[in-house]
């Protein structure tokens, strides 16, 4: 980083800061910026910055919004009495394009993972069983299949069962265009036990 | 972009505008800048701002610098009698790297495509022959080893060659630590053709 003047040297610093981007691209983006339209840069920062003050969390489902409430909670069309439990805003977008799924969310911010010290306290669990308190008909578990997903579900599962509400799980299995034979053992199983009539 | 609320969107279509950022990794780095600590995010969005206002060419080389020279134009130790002839500010500090140039550099900051139709006079050209007024020992060529590093090369010998000043090319061959199997049929050939005497 010696090799630039100061000013190059914090801008490639502050991209590599951010997760993905490795030094050789920081400098590619960095130079990038620097050749950049003066009115582009500003409008780059700008939307930065005020991305970062106005994004809050919504006050129902607690995902990334610019207003008070999302507009899938403020949308009355909705099946206010589904809620789908995903890790993060994405995976809430990653629903939404599948354009089918009526009901609402919950986004908790997060998995349980005792690796990371990450416990239930600190992701929005006590936000989901506050919710709950309303007229809730399921919870869909969204979080993803990974070993921090399943344990998060199971977690979930285990607290709600004494509510008695319906909890569902979403599928493992093969995934639609995937062959068997490039598909991991684990899955190849889940998809054997989640198996259904035809 | 429509699953997220407005000032996301924004967010997300800024990070897909830089070179190399796909839709996910725009997503993902969109959201790590949300969960960001709010004084991270002002920092950053200022470095940005401030680097692109602040930075420009230095006088003599044409590297991206915030001084009116660059550190290396700068220091009367470098030899300002060899100049070495790179395409942009990164080739230069990779050369900086190796620690045993002393040269000073000029940036073309491009090379001659005529696919692209990037000619002679886009780059900086006329800057370099102006620089060959005053005393220079030898124009050491290191632009890239592509079709268009190459023309480049090519073009710049045959500008320079009258004014009967040492022109000289880096060499081609096969990178240190590379095998021969692994290298190009054209690498295989430069190498030959470029063979020292041991």
């Amino acid at each position: 980083m010696e090799y630039y003047s100061k000013q190059i040297s914090q801008l490639i610093a502050e991209m590599s800061s951010l997760p993905g981007i490795g030094s050789k691209s920081a400098q590619r983006l960095a130079f990038h910026i620097l050749h950049m339209p003066k009115e582009d840069v500003k409008r780059l920062s700008e939307t930065i910055l005020s991305a970062r003050e106005n994004v809050r969390f919504c006050r129902e489902c607690f995902t990334l919004t610019d207003q008070e409430v999302c507009p899938i909670c403020g949308d009355p069309k909705r099946d206010h009495k589904t809620i789908m439990v995903v890790e993060d805003s994405r995976d809430m977008a990653a629903y939404e394009k599948t354009k089918e799924y009526k009901g609402v969310y919950h986004v908790l911010h997060g998995a349980i993972s005792p690796m990371q010290g990450i416990g239930p306290e600190d992701i929005r669990l006590k936000e989901l069983i506050k919710r709950l308190e309303a007229d809730v008909d399921e919870v869909i578990i969204a979080t993803n299949s990974s070993l921090e997903g399943e344990t998060t579900a199971m977690y979930i599962s285990k607290l709600i069962k004494p509510i008695g509400i319906k909890t569902t799980r979403i599928a493992s299995g093969v995934p639609v265009g995937g062959d068997l034979e490039n598909t991991d053992e684990v899955t190849l199983l889940r998809a054997l036990e989640g198996r259904t009539e035809v």
